[in-house]
């Protein structure tokens, strides 16, 4: 299933972790994404250098990819990251509906170097209360009166 | 717990989710982030006005807030989200770290408006090639390694 040139794209993204440290934009993870065989997008972390707590490497790589074929799909993309999406990551690449994700590094190894993805993994199973950051539901009646006009509204773009 | 002033702020969040709407922006959600009981950050869903699938109303706000604060971080912040987050913007939102996170429309609501949040949820709980989009786990030891090097690296700003 995982072939020569899907390792190269992955060591693509491993080069672009590898620099985004080395030029102090953020963590250690980088990201690729191919369509038809050719590169369309790609980014590393840049989190702490552009103060952007979204700006992951496979975020930043959606965006431009994104930015570079005119659409908010990328129908028939492979994602090749550096090490397993995070769960933001993970939403994100859901949203886009690339064709496969392929990564190197586990979340646990992400762990072990200090970041939280495995942590926000378990969180996400909890209750909004039990979490650390606690998520509170005040249900009011204009949010679902909204989610009703949208159901009924013709000329919609759906995603 | 909740108080008057939680539920005008929750309501700008679903004033600025209409207007989006209306705007023609995108989907019907906004977000609006408090610090010290004044606005710090607002967004609404942008995804296919600006071909961004990462452009949910928290991920907005939270990168307009923190280019405001100067921080990749949302210390003793507040955010007021129309409906409950997305597995993207609940990571987004860990990595933040805001105070709390405070909803009011539910993931049901916005799965039977056709929102594909509830799907995504349980999607993260499944092994990576058991998902709807593959996730393939291929181990490449330069991703380990870079990880390795992180761990040692003195003068890194952590997040």
């Amino acid at each position: 299933m995982i072939n020569e040139t899907d390792i190269q794209f992955l060591r693509q993204a491993i080069d672009l972790a590898r620099e985004g440290v080395e030029g102090g934009k953020g963590g250690p993870f980088g990201c690729v994404i191919v369509k038809d065989g050719v590169v369309v997008g790609k980014g590393c972390n840049g989190v702490t250098s552009t103060n952007d707590p979204t700006a992951h490497a496979e975020v930043v790589a959606i965006r431009n990819a994104c930015r570079r074929l005119g659409d908010y799909q990328l129908t028939d993309c492979d994602v090749y990251t550096s090490c397993e999406p995070c769960p933001m990551c993970l939403g994100a690449l859901y949203w886009a509906r690339p064709r496969r994700v392929i990564y190197a590094a586990t979340r646990h190894e992400a762990a072990e170097a200090g970041f939280d993805d495995a942590f926000i993994y378990r969180e996400i199973g909890l209750e909004g209360g039990e979490r650390k950051i606690p998520f509170v539901h005040q249900p009011v009646e204009a949010a679902t009166e909204l989610f009703g006009l949208w159901r009924v509204m013709g000329d919609k773009k759906l995603y």
